[in-house]
């Protein structure tokens, strides 16, 4: 009998209620730390206390596994920001919201957004079109943040794309140096990033 | 006979003249495509027209080889940096003038910046003690900069380490997302990146 088969009961641990989630979050705690090649689905299977038999009822190989990942971190990151900028008035409040939003992401689901962003080295991977989607409508929420205050009269730039660039890189090189027992929070960071970004940006 | 035996003779092909520096440059440009792992030491032995045993001359196996990219590219990094900047006066042109730097290494040297931050993935790659302080030392050329500008009057922020790593991860973030067949050149990207970032934390 299959974890699937089984009916979910209160009492289980909450790894086992569902399933699917306890796969992907023991797999890109072993991404984040092994890498692609390093991880086995049944290095997967052994963490989540499942057979391999098992996974493949969630997932069809370690690669639809992966997909699923970072397709996720991708989409969870756009509705993180637009839950958080949605509401606020003003492009500087709406950057600072956004830069936030991806710290609080980061800081509160480093294995997943790790995989997805250094689980694979090279050149390999290849996104999806699902993934190429998602990624894409991210990087335009923030270029259309920035264009609007530009239209707002608030921002001075010729390149609300490559600003956009800019601002994410300074936030996702964060995987390489961030550590959470730090002095400050992810948050924090972002804060200071956006000061030096709106101040940078400002319209004189 | 192996390579090392060889006297250099002036009618070779450049890439037989150093044989260390042709097997790097083909290693990097494999690492950079198919990563760590999906590169073995005989498609670098391949790709140079050496023998698989040819290359232990040079290198022990294939980590001492990729270590050896890395440790190029930091010290290469911080040398072209150090050319740059020497003789610039003031912080802001300085740091514009570091920026440049990296950018230009980045553009001239692809294949080895891109095999050294994102060839392999996961956190299974420790630097060796030489990369470590390779590493450090160039960001602490970026943070003295910093700090000297600031004691000069000219930048206003609270913590030098951070704004240098924004200011890195602006520029690193690129190996994600540029295109050498783009319309602007890693050099005047950085322009602008040096621009947002020294407007962000001039004096006011």
């Amino acid at each position: 009998m299959s974890i699937q088969d089984t009916p979910p009961r209160p009492g289980r641990p909450p790894s086992l209620r569902d399933p699917q989630r306890a796969i992907c979050d023991a797999a890109a705690s072993l991404f984040a730390a092994k890498g692609y090649d390093g991880t086995s689905l049944q290095d997967v299977a052994s963490a989540v206390g499942m057979t391999k038999a098992g996974l493949y009822h969630y997932f069809r190989n370690k690669q639809d596994l992966f997909d699923s990942i970072v397709l996720g971190v991708l989409s969870d990151m756009l509705e993180s920001a637009r839950a958080r900028v949605d509401g606020v008035e003003g492009g500087a409040q709406q950057v600072a919201a956004f830069m936030a939003a991806h710290a609080l992401y980061f800081e509160g689901n480093r294995d997943h957004y790790r995989a997805a962003f250094i689980g694979r080295g090279g050149d390999l991977y290849v996104f999806t079109p699902e993934q190429m989607q998602a990624r894409r409508a991210y990087t335009d929420f923030l270029k259309d943040i920035l264009e609007q205050g530009r239209a707002q009269g608030a921002f001075a730039f010729e390149d609300a794309p490559l600003v956009a660039r800019g601002i994410l890189g300074m936030l996702n090189w964060m995987t390489r140096w961030y550590n959470p027992q730090g002095e400050k929070s992810a948050e924090a960071i972002a804060g200071t990033y956006a000061q030096i970004v709106l101040k940078g940006i400002a319209t004189d």
